[in-house]
C-alpha cells in the first residue's frame, strides 16, 4: 500500500511453514524492527496493567511494537481529539511503535450487536458502536502506526451457519475496501499500515475465499481472526491456519488474535503464525498464578540443571489439574481457567516455599521474593501481588518467545515442545 | 532499657512545644536514624502497596523506618517460625529498621474482643487473640528492631465510660509489664526497643496517670493511642497531647497513632508529637486521588509560583466539599473520605486536564504523565491507576514533612500552616 514501508524478510522457514525473521520497517520513520515468530505488548489503555514505564523497562526482551485496543479507547475519543497529540503521547509511551487493535483479547465482548454498516466495542461506560467513518475518525486520533482494519468476526461460536459466516467474510471484506478508501484519502494516516482480517469461522472454503480476497487488497499483513482459544481445538485451528497461510503471500506477517497458551502458540507457529497477542501473562496474574514452564533448550547441563525444581514443582500442579479435569472436558469457553502452564501461588503448598518463582530467572520478582512470600501477599489480598507476577509473567512469557527464535534458528523446535510441552523427567523418551 | 540505643537529640523546640531534632541509634547495630517531626513507612504485609521497592526507591526522603503491624502478620507466624530469618529477610525488605505495630492504623479494628489476658487483632482470615506470651512469641519471630508494646486501646468511641477507660489504662500498663518481664528474659529480643503505650481516651487524669506510669517503665518512647482522626476533635485531642507530654521525658520520641492529614499532623507536632503512621497517601491513593497541597515555603518566587495551579484547582475542589458538608457535621467516624488536600481525579472536569497532578513535583507519575491519563485509567479501572497515584501520594507527603522540619529549622512554622491550611490566592493576608 501506498506509503507502508512494513517488510518481512524471513531468514529461514522449518519444515516448510514455521517461520523465523524479522519484520523491518516499523514505525513513522520505519526505524523499528520486531523478530518473529513474536509477540507484541499488550496493554490497557497504553499501559501494561500494574506497571509503569520504568518498571516495564527494567525487563530485557520487550517487544518493539506497543498494542492498544479501541475497545478501551473508543469511550476518550474527544478527549483525544482536542489532546491532538495522539495515543502515544496522551499515554506517555515513548519510543515504541503503536499498533492499534478492534477488541481487547483479554477480555471477549458480546455477541449479536453487528449490523452490516456497523461493529460494536465494549468499554467501561458500556457499548460504543462504530461505522466505518467513525472508526477511521478515532484512528485519526489515536495516530497508531499500524492497525487492524474493521471486521465482523462474530463467527466464533460452535455451530455458527454457513450463511452467517459467509456473511461475516463478505462484511469484512467490505469493512476493508471502505477503510482502505478513507485511508489512502487521508494525509494523517499517510505511511501507516493496515492489516486485513482473514474471517470465515471453522468452515475451510470460506478461510480460503477471505484469504485470498484479503490478499489482493493493499494490505500491509494480516490479521487471523475467530480461532481464538476457547472456540476451537488446536486440531481443527491447524488445518485452518495452514490452509490460510498457502493463499497469503510470503512476505507479509500473519497474526494471530486470541491465542496465547504456550501449547497452542508452537502449534500456530508450526502452521505458518508469525505474531502473537501478549495477553496470556496478564490473565495469569489475575489469577494470582505464575508462569513457570521450561523452555530452557540450553546445551549447558548446569543451566539446564537450574530449572529442574520448577518443572517437577510444575508436575505436581499438573497433576492436580488433570485431575480437577477428568470428570469433563475442558471447558473451551473458560480462558481464565488455570493452564499447565503456571502454579498457582494461592496454594497452601507455597506457604511455606522458601525458593523463588523459577529457579535462575532473572526478573526482579525472582531476584527479590520467594514463593512463600507472594502467596502471603495473595491469600492477604495485597496489592503488590499482582505488580511482582505481572513483572515476572511478562519476564517469562518473553523470554519463551526468544526461546522459539533461538529453537527454529538452531534447529531444535522438537527439543523445545518437548519442554514446554512437559516431558517429565525421565517418565518419556 | 537494657541493650536499647534509641536516643532522641533534639536541636530545637520551637514555641515551647514543636520539637524537631533526630531519633540516633535505630536498628540493631544503631546506625540509622531519622528525623523528627518525621513518619514511619507504612506498609502492608511489608510492602508498601502497589509498589515494588525498586519503584519506592526511585523517591527521595523516605523514611529509615518500615512499620510492619501485627494484624497483617500474626496469621503466618507458624510460616515465619519455619523461616527463622525474621520478617524483614521474609518480605524481601533490606537496609531499613522494622517497627512492629498491633494494628493497622488504615483499617480500624472492631471493637468489644478485649479481656484482661488478650488483646485481638484482625488479620485476611478474621481475628486472633494474642495472650501476652503469644504477643512476645510473635515478636521473637518477627524479629522488628522496635515494637509496641500490647495494648487496650478500645477507648476511642464517644462516650466511652470513665470505667472503661480506667481499665484500659490498667490493662495496658499490666501488658506492658508482663511484656518487658518476658522482653527482658529473652535473648533474641537483646537490643530490640519497646514503646510504653499511654492511654485514657477523652479523660485527662486518666491521661495523665498513664503517661506518669508508662515513663516509670523503662521504655525508648512512647506511643498515643486512642487520639485517631475520626473519634475527636482536633482541639480537645490537642488540650490532651499538651497536657500529656509534659508528663513524657524530654529525650524520648512520642509517636501519634492513628493520626495522618496534615492539619491535624501540624496540630500535633505543636503539641509536642515527634512521629507519625504514613498510611494517609494510601487512603488517598485508594479512594483514587491525588495529593495536591501546598507546602512551598520557599522564598524564591519562581518557585513559590509553579506551585500555584495546583493550589487554584485546589480551592474549586475545597469549595465544593464544603457544599457537600453544609448540611451536616463532618462525618468523625469516616476515614474514607476525601479531605481538601487533595483532588478526585475520578472528576470529570480532569479528563481534559493534560497538566501533572502538580506542578513543578519532581516524582516519576508528575514527571511522565498527565492528570488527563489518570482520570482515563482510574474511570477505566485500569490497574496502573493505583501505582501511579501512590507513586505520586508517597512522594508529596514525605515531602511534606520535609518541609515541616525546614519550617521548624528556620521559624517558618506560621507560613508552613498557611500554605498547608489554605491561604486562598490574596484572598486571605
Amino acid at each position: 500500500m501506498a506509503g507502508s514501508r512494513m517488510k518481512l524478510e524471513l531468514c529461514r522457514v522449518a519444515q516448510g511453514r514455521s517461520r523465523l525473521g524479522v519484520l523491518k520497517g516499523l514505525g513513522r520513520t520505519g526505524q523499528h524492527s520486531l523478530e518473529v515468530p513474536g509477540c507484541l505488548l499488550h496493554t490497557h489503555l497504553g499501559s501494561v496493567p500494574h506497571l509503569t514505564q520504568d518498571t516495564l523497562h527494567t525487563l530485557s526482551n520487550l517487544p518493539s511494537v506497543t498494542q492498544v485496543t479501541l475497545s478501551n479507547i473508543a469511550e476518550h475519543q474527544d478527549v483525544l481529539e482536542e489532546f491532538k497529540g495522539g495515543f502515544r503521547k496522551f499515554a506517555g509511551l515513548h519510543d515504541t511503535v503503536l499498533y492499534c487493535s478492534l477488541h481487547d483479547p483479554a477480555t471477549p465482548s458480546p455477541t449479536g450487536y453487528t449490523t452490516n454498516k456497523t461493529v460494536s466495542v465494549w468499554g467501561s461506560g458500556g457499548r460504543i458502536e462504530l461505522t466505518v467513518a467513525k472508526f477511521m475518525a478515532l484512528q485519526k486520533s489515536v495516530q497508531p502506526d499500524w492497525y487492524q482494519s474493521m471486521a465482523d468476526g462474530e463467527t466464533w461460536q460452535n455451530g455458527t451457519s454457513r450463511k452467517r459466516v459467509r456473511k461475516s467474510v463478505d462484511r469484512t471484506l467490505a469493512h476493508l475496501d471502505e477503510c482502505l478508501l478513507l485511508h489512502q484519502k487521508s494525509q494523517e494516516l499517510e505511511g501507516v499500515d493496515v492489516f486485513g482480517v482473514v474471517e470465515g469461522g471453522d468452515i475451510l472454503e470460506e478461510r480460503l475465499r477471505s484469504a485470498r480476497e484479503t490478499a489482493k487488497r493493499p494490505v500491509a499483513g494480516f490479521c487471523l481472526d475467530g480461532l481464538q482459544t476457547g472456540c476451537m481445538e488446536q486440531t481443527l485451528r491447524t488445518q485452518l491456519i495452514t490452509a490460510v497461510t498457502k493463499e497469503l503471500p510470503e512476505d507479509k506477517p500473519r497474526l494471530m488474535q486470541g491465542v496465547g497458551r504456550p501449547d497452542e502458540v508452537l502449534a500456530c507457529v508450526e502452521a505458518g503464525v508469525d505474531l502473537f497477542e501478549s495477553f496470556f501473562p496478564f490473565q495469569v496474574t489475575e489469577r494470582g498464578c505464575a508462569l513457570c514452564f521450561s523452555f530452557n533448550i540450553s546445551p549447558d547441563p548446569e543451566l539446564a540443571g537450574r530449572a529442574l525444581p520448577a518443572v517437577l514443582e510444575l508436575d505436581e500442579a499438573r497433576d492436580t489439574t488433570e485431575e480437577t479435569q477428568q470428570n469433563g472436558d475442558v471447558n473451551l469457553d473458560d480462558q481464565t481457567q488455570m493452564t499447565s502452564f503456571e502454579i498457582d501461588l494461592k496454594d497452601k503448598r507455597y506457604q511455606d516455599d522458601f525458593r523463588p518463582l523459577v529457579e535462575g530467572c532473572g526478573c526482579y520478582c525472582c531476584k527479590n521474593h520467594q514463593r512463600a512470600y507472594l502467596h502471603h501477599l495473595l491469600v492477604t489480598n495485597e496489592l503488590l501481588a499482582g505488580v511482582l507476577l505481572m513483572i515476572h509473567n511478562t519476564a517469562h512469557y518473553h523470554a519463551f518467545f526468544g526461546a522459539l527464535r533461538e529453537a527454529l534458528a538452531s534447529d531444535k523446535l522438537e527439543l523445545l515442545k518437548r519442554r514446554v510441552l512437559g516431558e517429565r523427567g525421565g517418565r518419556k523418551d
